[in-house]
């Protein structure tokens, strides 16, 4: 584990911990089956980084009520239905190191199972109480649902334009960390100064998250990532990297490439050859000075407030997620 | 068409081609394959039962504004989300005349637009501002969704009991219709007497029709139906007509139907025979029983009511709903 990732989880065992328990006693009194393959995916190593930046904003806000934890089960519920339902959209194999919930049960039940996450996660949005957290929430999720329909119309096309890759993962990610990161500051009766910060830390760390996300799939190995190398390209889903390496590669190595990408089955020598075009062509590092400048708008935006541990969390998880392997 | 059918839709033609519009409209704005998978299902004759209800307890608790349109589209949206990913879980071949939309595209998409259209509902209801109908729509999406689960868990399953199905039918059907109608009375202001009296008629009215649904199976042909004969117990789904002739048949007439049921490719013949069976145990009449009683509940709840076009039309829907051959 990286020094990072290590002084992160030091500083936020506790609200780690408080965020488990939140986790498991909002799904409690449901059925069995929810349970079970909630469970496989909810409690199987999961970053919850998307509860945790909830608290962490609520906490930077000032905010001492109790809510917090519960509130912050509704973006992991809600992410975790998403990972349920694009799993079996993608024909993902495998998530979080295990086998895909749809593979395991069957797509009826992951089906069934993220219909209820989605529907706890608006009960317990519903019970706050405050409307703007509502329609935040209601909004998120029809974001996330439009973004998600995007890139499934879009694949397999070659043509996707950087623009139209941002416009997606935009929906697919970034207003999910954005909600969570602003709705603490309303929770916490925060400034509109302060609610807008939160928001543009919580948009450009998602954004960045997501294209970290996208260049593992073109860095790392199978055993690290827990999912299957070239896997978006197998699903068809052309992100950042290689949109832009074929935007700026000449015809013959667009070819090339473009050759790989068609064929389903490319072996690990095409992969191979693949990356090294991508490299050539400065997409992968596109890609990650993206990320960059996202991260570094994220940690701008919180120098609206005072130094403190907390702040110092939030900046050290910003540059954890560009620094991540996993 | 019967002379009822032809009577009610008389007499809300204006009111149907208002919901229609309002439909449309709020889909309007998005993506071309929500808008074409959608309206494959949404546009293919749907009976617009629900938003239908909503409209008219509105107009029976005299609201004048111009929101119960947009409102009830919540309720078909809502019901053609649970469609479409309902008949992926129960692996359904045909709805509404048509092949159903996961054969038409593929279970991704009709997972995708199922999402949507459940975001498009909790969007618009939370448009409402109005706490208490975010509430009752939150409630109604986590029931269904614990409904439909609860159903799945019990698939093949030959020991359902009455409760057990009442408490399916109730989740997955009636608390939807109850919604449809309470809501109405909620932004009427109507007073707690007219809201109880409508949610009472609503949940009523549910039951009855799951229930009068669930008959189709066993006394109407597929060509009026509209999807495959005894298409419930080949998805190993036992209603009320089987749940009671199983308790009251004789230990080999009981062995007769469980072998009939377990087989998954049972002939013509065999499903003649089971429906004798259901016949010679009161199944049949004993689900057409109860059916009735909860109409007439639903009927009575609405006597609190002055007389009025309105309420004839809400009491010949019930009456309807026994009748109906589709």
């Amino acid at each position: 584990m990286s020094d990072l990732k290590q002084k992160i989880l030091a500083m936020v065992k506790d609200d780690l911990v408080a965020i488990e328990a939140a986790l498991a006693d909002n799904l409690t009194p449901y059925l069995d089956l929810v349970h079970e393959i909630a469970s496989h995916i909810l409690f199987s190593g999961g970053k919850r980084l998307r509860p945790l930046l909830m608290v962490l904003s609520a906490k930077l806000c000032g905010y001492k009520g109790n809510f917090d934890k519960t509130f912050s089960t509704i973006f992991e519920y809600l992410h975790v239905a998403t990972l349920l339902h694009d799993d079996l959209v993608d024909g993902a194999r495998r998530r979080r190191g295990k086998l895909a919930a749809h593979l395991v049960w069957d797509n009826s039940k992951a089906v069934l199972v993220g219909d209820f996450l989605l529907a706890r996660a608006l009960s317990i949005s519903a019970k706050t109480g405050h409307m703007a957290i509502i329609e935040t929430i209601a909004d998120i999720t029809e974001n996330m649902s439009q973004g998600e329909i995007h890139q499934l119309m879009r694949k397999g096309a070659l043509d996707v334009t950087e623009e139209e890759y941002i416009e997606v993962i935009r929906r697919k990610t970034a207003v999910l960390f954005q909600g969570a990161c602003r709705i603490s500051a309303l929770i916490a009766d925060a400034s509109q100064e302060k609610e807008a910060a939160l928001s543009e830390y919580g948009y450009n760390l998602g954004l960045a998250f997501q294209m970290a996300d996208d260049l593992l799939d073109y860095t790392v190995d199978s055993t690290v990532l827990g999912k299957e190398v070239g896997a978006d390209l197998k699903e068809g889903k052309l992100t950042l990297p290689v949109i832009y390496a074929l935007k700026t590669a000449s015809a013959p190595d667009r070819e090339k490439m473009v050759n790989i990408i068609k064929n389903e089955n490319f072996s690990v020598t095409d992969f191979k050859i693949l990356i090294d075009l991508l490299k050539k062509y400065g997409g992968i590092a596109y890609t990650q000075n993206s990320a960059t400048g996202h991260i570094q708008r994220a940690k701008k935006a919180l120098s609206l407030f005072e130094p403190s541990e907390t702040r110092e969390i939030m900046l050290d998880v910003a540059d954890y997620t560009l620094a991540r392997k996993v």
